[in-house]
């Protein structure tokens, strides 16, 4: 009497979406996505507030990416608003350019300069260190003390709620640090958001007929009443285990939204503070939407544990917890009908580019062309 | 093994979503919403286009209501826009006010009158019918074939592709004639949309933990695998019978929007265009919703022959449509534990607020204070 499918998996986000998609469309798998949340999206769920203004409802996610493949994937369910993100960081009661650059650096010398100077005098700040091994050295490494200080030690203090040095390097090194004028904030070559929004394009991922969504749902409730070949889990792998070795820890967030009667709040899309106030930044995303209403909507990013009833956002990418994260890796490495995927199920701080190509790689592995 | 709930509910349009909302949080009870549709909210779905224009993705849906009690119960889950909803009519070449006020008839006469003089000039046009039997009847009866020629009966003929006099008085009979200059589409005191749109009202009402939702599925495939004490059904009746005694017909729509770079395209919400192109109507919602942005985005809306994959928006109210829909609901009466509720379960055209108090009316049938 059990309901039959060929897969089911679970969470709505970009891996979840990604395999039903392929499976259904591809394979003619019949699909069962089962969602905690009432929406699709995952973190990626974006709406308008009341007054019209397109919001990231779980922060912003800025999409970027190098990878062809990924852009023609997503290209089949949306077109694209091209943006450039930019950020700046309130520090000593200015703004500085952000991430650090030669515009940065003449802000702190006080004078123009070039990228030459720019690079002899770091030379000279810089702490040498070969094989950096954690967020403090990584940056240390680059600039050195004081625009470490400035602009990192806190901001990642409050944001993790550890030192920088108790955090891997990926942490703090994802953010680049260029002595020419690119003032950007990411790299990649394709930088742009979904057309009408993340939420339309998992509409039209998961619009397939084979695939069903099952939200607001426990999937612990639904499974035993489910017949099917695989599950794919795309939560967090220590909820899968009932926390066996205890529970891997995350960091949580709190979202406060403001409304003002003006064009722009904020000079840029993303203003960061490191050493001032609770919230680590505020974002405004109508830079990068280009939306144009009269008012706008900033949300404020408050830093929280990670309590039961608050949303596991963030792996924390540390060696103590990769060491308890391997236990769970090894037990999960152990099942044959269940596929670990995502940034929650293999616990890694995962871009969503990087997200929906290892899900592509992931289809790819169980069905070769 | 089957999934065990309290209620299936089948269909997430209001009918459902009220019934899941009370049984769940009043009576605790687990309910199961299963939809056809990959989203909720029935026909009353609403979303940003990619220029985040609100737009009703299936025909315009003006919210009012005479009912404190529906009032009451749908703002715990909203807050409200409020708007009047006006109307235009394009004939002769040329905008009249509509629905017929004593604006239209000075318009129609050529000079300014009176309430008076409107009234004993209608007295004459009026055809004498004291029980109007059709939708054609209704109308001349009230301000005779002129008018009704005028703005009703093409209108009527492309929208429901019959002839006025076969159909119920209802249909016309809906819309109000005035010889006051009260120009509102509607009469209802309460007139208001929801601030944040209807999608983001049925997320709140659907938000419950007791409520699982089961989207982008025919509820056949899932009803042998579930066990409920209750099935209520808001799917249309002919379908959960198979169409046992032939098919009920309905009408169906098809939606073109297009956007424009102008604060308004037209100059009201809606125009009506009984005798000329394909289209019965072009709304313009940004009227109602007042969005803040430089361009708007209106539909044409054409009505089109119900046929296999087109959405059943319509009944048909008339006396042989009645005579087959009696047929199933006989059948529909004597079952146990099927509840059949709302505009396609009963075969009936019901405005909003109506499905919103007859699904109260039924929950509280069910469980009496």
């Amino acid at each position: 009497m059990a309901f039959a499918v060929d897969y089911v998996i679970v969470g709505a986000g970009f891996s979840g979406a990604v395999m039903a998609e392929r499976l259904a469309t591809r394979q003619n798998k019949r699909c069962l996505v089962i969602e905690r949340r009432n929406h699709i999206g995952g973190n990626a769920y974006d709406r308008h507030d009341k007054h019209g203004v397109l919001l990231h409802q779980y922060g912003p996610h800025y999409f970027r990416t190098n990878s062809d493949e990924v852009i023609s994937y997503l290209s089949q369910f949306t077109d694209w608003h091209p943006c450039e993100y930019k950020i700046l960081s309130w520090a000593n009661g200015k703004y500085w350019q952000f991430p650090i650059n030669l515009n940065t650096f003449e802000q702190f010398i006080g004078r123009p300069s070039t990228s030459e100077e720019m690079e002899q005098t770091l030379a000279q700040w810089r702490v040498p260190i070969p094989q950096p091994q954690n967020s403090e050295e990584v940056i240390i490494s680059q600039v050195g003390w004081e625009l470490y200080e400035l602009f990192f030690r806190n901001y990642t203090r409050k944001q993790w709620r550890r030192e920088p040095r108790d955090l891997d390097p990926s942490v703090c090194g994802r953010i680049p640090i260029r002595t020419n004028r690119d003032d950007r904030y990411l790299s990649e070559k394709f930088q742009a958001l979904p057309a009408a929004g993340y939420t339309r394009l998992f509409e039209k991922m998961l619009a397939h007929p084979n695939i069903h969504l099952l939200l607001n749902t426990d999937y612990r409730q639904a499974l035993p009443h489910l017949k099917f070949e695989k599950l794919i889990y795309t939560g967090p792998v220590d909820d899968f285990y009932d926390h066996a070795y205890g529970p891997l820890p995350y960091r949580s967030l709190r979202f406060e939204p403001e409304t003002h009667e003006l064009e722009f709040f904020q000079p840029a899309l993303q203003v960061n503070y490191p050493n001032d106030h609770d919230f680590t930044r505020i974002v405004e995303l109508k830079h990068a939407t280009r939306q144009r209403l009269p008012l706008t909507t900033v949300i404020r990013e408050y830093p929280q544990e990670f309590l039961p009833g608050a949303e596991p956002y963030y792996p924390i990418p540390a060696p103590d917890t990769h060491a308890l994260y391997r236990k769970y890796a090894d037990r999960a490495a152990q099942e044959r009908d269940v596929i670990f995927l995502g940034r929650l199920a293999t616990y890694r701080y995962y871009n969503m580019d990087q997200v929906v190509a290892l899900a592509l790689h992931q289809y790819k592995k169980l069905f070769p062309d």
